[in-house]
């Protein structure tokens, strides 16, 4: 039996052209001589949808949508992810569902059982769990089909069962012969060979194989990587479609030995993979086809700058230096020379007037006070604007450059460094952006990102001779401790206890803990950890607390 | 039978601040006369405590402090609410609880069977609901005690059942003599009437006499409203606290006709009431004690001025003119009279330096492109960034001052006049924002708000002779359209088939849907209506959607 696994780059509420891209590749797979073709969790609308779903108009022209798809599938079958009302009159009034179209039409429709309401999942917001699972009749071979987390349910691996129901476990009672299942699985680091685990531990309880079709693209902050799979009965991987990008992977379920099945990207090539992609999806998903950023001479703009080069074209990214009275002369070259070595445009625009006449203009309100911090947001804020009108006049996105480590202690400016439509590397901690830089280089085989913005120590250059750590712990040591205290909730008893000197921690927590603020202003940042700032990580701000 | 109703105002995290002002009240309600004194669900850690539920130490520190509240319950009872961990093996790993406490131990946990996850709530995030309901015997008699939502299943108000269980229905029929409702319910503009009904309804379908303790101050953009109350068994209104402040009502059961009945205020002084709250409570648990704002001289900037001073006393605000080029005469002598009217400290910062240095900085990059909304935005940002160095230098917070009907349209400046940690009116529409100047004034007895700045037609000033109706339907078009768009989620279709100009229709929602991005970054609004943006309205933003 061939099967197509159809991964999807949908646009998020884009109906129209989702089910025209479903179509096509439908017809794609007859043609490549599939029985059936798979495609992702809510395909028809991309995933997540959010407060779309709130609009009746919106499902029910998801319905529409799912019938005309359904008009096409002649000599084959199709499985579409989509969202169905609720024919009970209690509970939620929305279904996760899985549409099963055939001779023109939609036969059957299976449900999510599981809704995955926690860290970016909001799905009991609008989604009723499905009743009891049933098998779907394809060719005359039950099949199970199942809905992302319907699997991500497995006691051993995530420590602890949050559902009752084991809709995996229960198609396999049922007699299915073979589990499907559509997801839409954001990335993060490290989960790849977690999810592999876990699959092939599903597949092994159930002594049967799993499909697994896998949404691809960025869609707002999260990132999907594809790589849809198959997992065979003994929980080894059969076969793989291409992970950060479309792909139509045909599968013989009886004889899967020849099937393709391409690599998934290593280590920190993974998380560079999803940069590009979930940079190049934000762009162009808001329609825009260039970016513009700041070029500091630091790695920070350094490699977002690569990011965005590599995800637009470099004659798209236009990096702009914008040198102070504090600037030093390293700042200019080294950005010169990024901007050289990626092809992209380069400007130098000087604040100093702009600075002055800040300084001019507030000087009689500031008449006895010292300089503070108040001064250096001035200039980080002058360029923000600066920034914003180039953004403005052009039509191009800005792209904010700041790292998880500088946001998780507010060691930037709002409405200054902070300003843009997308936080390219917001969720990738200070150490981890020296290691794509690394990589960055390594990859293009010559020198990218200037070895002087390597080696020499980050600075805000808001004042003269600064540094980060001035005011930071070194970065290895902060990255450890933030990641405690944010990815892993450890208390500040914890990580002292872990071996972390007391008052750093007292006091990186308190930082953390009082520039939420900063925070609920930021741009949309791109997840690449299992727990980024944003959607994920919801906190309040006029709070009290230290834990 | 004497019971307290214990309307706290929490600050959210402050378990040790929350438990010392529980213990002050179990004290007064014992020396009133009270047997039990009943306080808001979570009252232990503030409603919302939101993913601060997630850090262990938090969750035990909670724990340890109801227990340490219990050891004060001597010769009074109390039912405080708080967070349990749930102790099944399956399941989310918290609960929504409520202790009841006497003779210095917690003697019975209750949990909440209705968890609320829509709009600003995210319960089933964190919760597992309760299992099965029982009574709490207290005094001899069995009461059934209940949390928020579990109240709010009344098919007959809201339309539709959510929850297949009916906790209250449950209680009434093993037993209890009357039903506790320990609340968090946060206010909106007209919900008071609606939750009375609400509440008369359920009381007289059980035929039991209902005490609803409800949580008061500002949480973030959630304002609760207080106004505790008694219902009796025939839904009629027997006793009610303030609204808006704390509160500690002592009302007999048996012979309430003597208790204490507060006014609810009417109409737009509720709103009014609230915003006024929700200021003072943001400003205060963020640690300030000031605050600053831009004066334009139009009816916005009055208005949050004027909200301010009575949220933090006029000594407190200081108000801001930074006429440009194109500022016209009033747009001074209106913002001076106002800030004299109040009382506030009143500045004038002209940026007209500030601004031709960004002109002669941008210069020689802008050569042969017209002037567009580019320009426009630099003068906004110009603001924006001398209103936050006042911030900076003075410790006092921006309020920004944009209205609803503006922020939906993207009818302002990210990084510009959205610059502040509280937008006051953002949850409030144009023309109610009339009305709360027409209100403030009444309510003043005099001239607070300017006449001229109630009667101009409303002008960014930006360019010259501009006014929001060049680019703009007039105001009381607009809020309709809104209103049916973004509350009712009504379609296109159906708002051009109420009768808006289908033009205007598809103009307007083209713009809401396209400035989803600058809401992604504005500041925190305080919800005044039952669909405020901010956490209650989860967009995507590279979406493509019309309906």
């Amino acid at each position: 039996m061939k099967i197509a696994l159809a991964q999807i780059n949908p646009m998020v509420g884009d109906i129209q052209g989702n089910s025209a891209k479903i179509i096509n590749l439908i017809s794609e797979a007859r043609s490549a001589g599939a029985s059936l073709a798979v495609f992702p969790e809510l395909a028809v609308m991309g995933y997540p949808p959010r407060d779309l779903l709130l609009k009746p108009r919106f499902v029910r022209a998801n319905v529409e949508a799912v019938h005309r798809i359904a008009e096409s599938c002649r000599g084959i079958a199709a499985l579409i992810g989509f969202v169905e009302s609720n024919t009970d009159t209690v509970g939620r009034q929305l279904r996760n569902a899985a549409a099963y179209c055939t001779d023109g039409q939609v036969k059957q429709v299976r449900y999510k059982s599981l809704l995955p309401t926690y860290d970016v999942f909001d799905e009991q917001r609008y989604f009723e769990p499905g009743p009891e699972v049933a098998v779907v009749e394809h060719a005359g071979v039950p099949v199970g089909v199942s809905i992302c987390e319907d699997l991500w349910n497995d006691e051993q691996l995530i420590g602890r069962r949050l559902y009752q129901r084991d809709p995996i476990g229960q198609l396999a009672a049922v007699g299915a012969k073979f589990i499907i299942n559509m997801s839409a699985s954001p990335f993060w680091q490290n989960k790849y060979p977690f999810r592999m685990r876990l699959f092939g531990n599903q597949a092994k309880r159930c002594k049967l194989p799993l499909v697994f079709v896998n949404q691809v693209g960025g869609n707002d902050e999260l990132i999907f990587d594809g790589a849809s799979a198959v997992i065979d009965a003994k929980g080894e991987l059969a076969a793989q479609a291409r992970a950060f990008e479309e792909d139509l992977l045909v599968v013989d379920l009886i004889s899967s030995a020849s099937d393709r099945c391409e690599p998934y990207p290593k280590g920190i090539a993974a998380v560079y993979e999803a940069l590009v992609l979930g940079t190049r999806d934000y762009v162009r998903k808001c329609g825009f086809k260039e970016a513009v950023l700041g070029l500091s001479g630091g790695i920070d703009s350094a490699v977002t700058a690569a990011i965005a080069a590599a995800a637009l074209g470099p004659k798209a990214v236009t990096g702009v230096s914008m040198p102070s009275r504090y600037s030093s002369e390293h700042s200019r070259t080294d950005a010169d020379a990024l901007a050289r070595n990626l092809g992209i445009e380069f400007k130098i625009i000087p604040i100093g007037e702009i600075h002055e006449a800040f300084e001019n203009t507030l000087h009689s309100h500031f008449v006895g006070l010292e300089p503070d911090i108040t001064e250096e947001n001035i200039q980080a804020r002058n360029r923000g604007a600066i920034l914003m009108a180039l953004s403005n006049k052009y039509g191009s996105l800005l792209l904010t450059t700041g790292n998880k480590s500088e946001l998780a202690v507010g060691y930037c400016t709002l409405y200054g460094d902070m300003c843009g439509g997308l936080a390219v590397i917001s969720d990738v901690p200070k150490m981890l952006v020296y290691q794509l830089a690394e990589y960055i280089n390594e990859r293009a085989g010559k020198e990218i990102i200037p070895r002087n913005t390597l080696n020499k120590p980050p600075s805000a250059e808001l004042r003269p001779d600064q540094t980060d750590q001035d005011s930071l712990p070194p970065y290895d040591v902060l990255d450890v401790l933030l990641e405690q205290y944010i990815t892993n909730e450890k208390s500040v008893d914890e990580i002292i206890a872990a071996g972390i000197d007391p008052d750093t921690v007292q006091k990186v927590v308190k930082l953390v803990d009082m520039n939420e603020y900063k925070r609920k202003q930021a741009a949309q940042g791109l997840k690449v950890t299992s727990r980024a700032f944003g959607v994920g990580r919801r906190m309040p701000i006029a709070a009290k607390f230290r834990y």
